[in-house]
């Protein structure tokens, strides 16, 4: 199909296609004419990657170049490809460098095999040093109930990361990972909701 | 103690105490002299408290009064007053009015007892036509086990609120739900991190 129809098709304009063309997020057609190249089922479907990537994901045009790269790269290994599509998501973090030797304990703890470099390390880091600073107690044991919740998540989530595709895998990790966290936290909070009401009204 | 020695204990400037004076967060001391006034050891748990609602629990001065005069009202049940604190936190909806319908065909199907206004419910239906936006497929059985998840870590949660205390009950809340929230979002993280370095390195 000619680059208008590529457009039409995914719902993007034709300059926005080009744009990602000279980005290199998008690869280019199959050349027919001097200014004019064919674009395939491929093309379809990478576009709507890019535009997960850098709409809902919320991903700037680096890192979502990153991202594809790591989609792109047949050596990697399905864990690698998810690492690399983990590590280019936003963290949460604020501060440069939290100690990390407490949230580091933990992971320890919990024998989870982590890389100490991962910006997961660091939010958790930072949100113990918040709750600390809050004159929060966290104990162990709730800490242990939260990390139980989590892994019980990311289990299932994992399991249900579509293998067949590397660009669906990714498209799935990373779209999964940032739009199920605020779902799982208005739940979180509806289920403060509802065992208050069961357990504490008169 | 005068309001120098409130200040000193509190770690906050006599200016800002004098602030919170004023703007009615914090009670006034017994008066002594014309310009004078004594403070108590009620003064410093409520300054401990108003600064967790305004620094990490992040609310306006406007909030933190209304979730202080949930605090205050001995009509309030137990309930009545963490439901107060609990709508008095910020959200993550950005839309107005986001179609809530999803939301609460799900929350009916959990049996739920969840306030129909409740922002949490603004919260969850606009997760969820986010991820559809993004072309996400989420089942049932996906929301299930999220909803399973928030719904322990609800129970616990609940259970461990410090009910001797008023004051204390809604500034564990407050604290709790807030500042817990990105703990839960790095376990989830490096959950999936662990899950997938055990499952599919090869």
């Amino acid at each position: 199909m000619r680059i208008s129809e590529l457009a039409r098709r995914s719902g993007v304009p034709v300059g926005t296609v080009k744009y990602y063309l000279r980005e290199g997020l998008l690869p280019a057609g199959e050349p027919t004419a001097a200014t004019q190249a064919q674009y395939g089922e491929d093309h379809v479907a990478r576009l709507a990657l890019i535009r997960a990537l850098l709409g809902t994901g919320g991903l700037s045009i680096s890192t979502a170049r990153a991202v594809l790269a790591a989609v792109d790269d047949p050596a990697l290994s399905p864990h690698d490809m998810i690492g690399a599509a983990h590590s280019a998501l936003p963290t949460m973090a604020e501060n440069e460098r939290p100690d990390l030797s407490t949230a580091q304990a933990h992971l320890r703890r919990w024998e989870w095999q982590v890389h100490e470099d991962s910006p997961a390390v660091s939010s958790l880091a930072q949100g113990l040093l918040a709750l600390q600073a809050a004159g929060f107690d966290t104990t162990d044991q709730m800490l242990d109930r939260y990390a139980r919740a989590a892994h019980e998540l990311g289990e299932q989530d994992v399991a249900e990361v579509p293998m067949d595709s590397p660009a669906e895998a990714v498209r799935y990790v990373v779209i999964g990972t940032l739009l199920l966290e605020p779902v799982l936290l208005a739940l979180r909070r509806l289920a403060h909701e509802d065992v208050s009401a069961r357990r504490l009204s008169t």
